[in-house]
């Protein structure tokens, strides 16, 4: 698939995936030995992450302790928002180049040295708006979480599968919105099972709740399966 | 913002984009001197750019002759839809790594020469669906318009600073789901603005086409201003 003339560079991507998947490690086992499960949100611009957290954080408040990295390029808009919630917030900037499309596992480790993590049970990890970049590097999750809006289409499985295909979780978002769109919804889930046979996902509106209840079934399921020491 | 370790990543970052824009000053030259004028369109994933592309040519039909070239990482699903509208399309396909997350010059390049340039007026090049990425890379286009849609959010502009002002250009998609939407409309027109004053758009709907005439307008404008040898 490459041509000759890409090798240099693609030894260069190689080497900082590479680089990227050490530290991913020490971030899974830094994540595992404190208890606290992490969660990578991936999704396009306006897919919703920053809207499913605000439904999701008042959902959590004491069933566990739960801690947020929001990612971004530019603006802390979205820790600004979080941060009403009352639960630790960290804002990883990506800066305006060398790495700006996503996260890497040394931002998110970087982000992760200013939580407590040994008092939190869950650490949610906003990525970079973004349905290619994110995909192609670990940071050290417990689990990938896809965030969907139905506005984007039925498509983007087929599209972007790399993010569907190393994703745990769909989040099928602004279920409100179906109503008013030609949005082929059994097309769409056909599309996910395509890209990943094992995929589970949930259709949910973070504006008005519906559907929340699944989410939160998964996420504690999810927690509960986990390994590592507990906590109480 | 660059920290000392990575600055070796950053000299391959700046050799990858020096080379970039030389072939990107070559397109730009082809271009001019076919008389084919290229708009380049990005946007999120989902944000509507082959919808708006279905909605134009049918309305461009007649006045100008049209090309397309729909990049992609995966899929040729947006070509297909394109040539339904017998127009000359070409899909570039980004494959699965080594510049996925955006066309560069060189890949329009190469879809360019299998396009009849001298018998075209107007190439639209459909980037990937991404609102970082493709920021950054100069593809030899004569106008970049951002597609946006009403559901992506009001922020976006703010968090995608680079996007919005490379760009000449934003439609405003999906107007007909405002109805439904918390937007901001004000707060959105304000942060277009904030990012780059000079930046002009229109709200539309590819899908009702309610609006289509103003960006339609805006195309002819730009047609008629541009340089290079007249065809007809």
């Amino acid at each position: 698939m490459k041509s000759e003339k890409k090798s240099g560079r693609i030894t260069v991507v190689t080497k900082i995936l590479e680089a990227n998947d050490r530290v991913a490690e020490e971030n899974r086992r830094m994540f595992s030995e404190a208890g606290a499960y992490a969660i990578d949100l991936i999704g396009s611009p306006g897919a919703g992450k920053t809207m499913l957290l605000e439904a999701t954080l008042p959902a959590l408040a004491g069933l566990m302790r739960v801690g947020v990295i929001a990612g971004d390029i530019e603006t802390t808009l979205d820790a600004q928002r979080i941060s009403a919630f009352n639960v630790p917030v960290v804002q990883a900037t990506t800066g305006a180049f060398g790495g700006a499309c996503h996260l890497e596992a040394s931002t998110v480790r970087q982000a992760a040295d200013q939580l407590d993590l040994d008092c939190l049970d869950l650490v949610f990890i906003e990525n970079v708006g973004n349905l290619v970049c994110p995909a192609e590097f670990d940071i050290g999750q417990g689990a990938r979480v896809v965030v969907l809006s139905v506005t984007e289409g039925e498509d983007k499985p087929l599209k972007y599968p790399l993010a569907f295909s190393t994703a745990d979780f769909v989040v099928i978002n602004k279920a409100d919105l179906l109503p008013y769109l030609d949005l082929d919804m059994d097309a769409l889930r056909r599309n996910l099972r395509q890209v990943n046979p094992k995929l589970e996902w949930v259709e949910l509106s973070a504006r008005t709740g519906g559907g929340l209840d699944s989410w939160i079934g998964w996420i504690r399921d999810k927690m509960d399966a986990r390994e590592g020491p507990a906590k109480r």
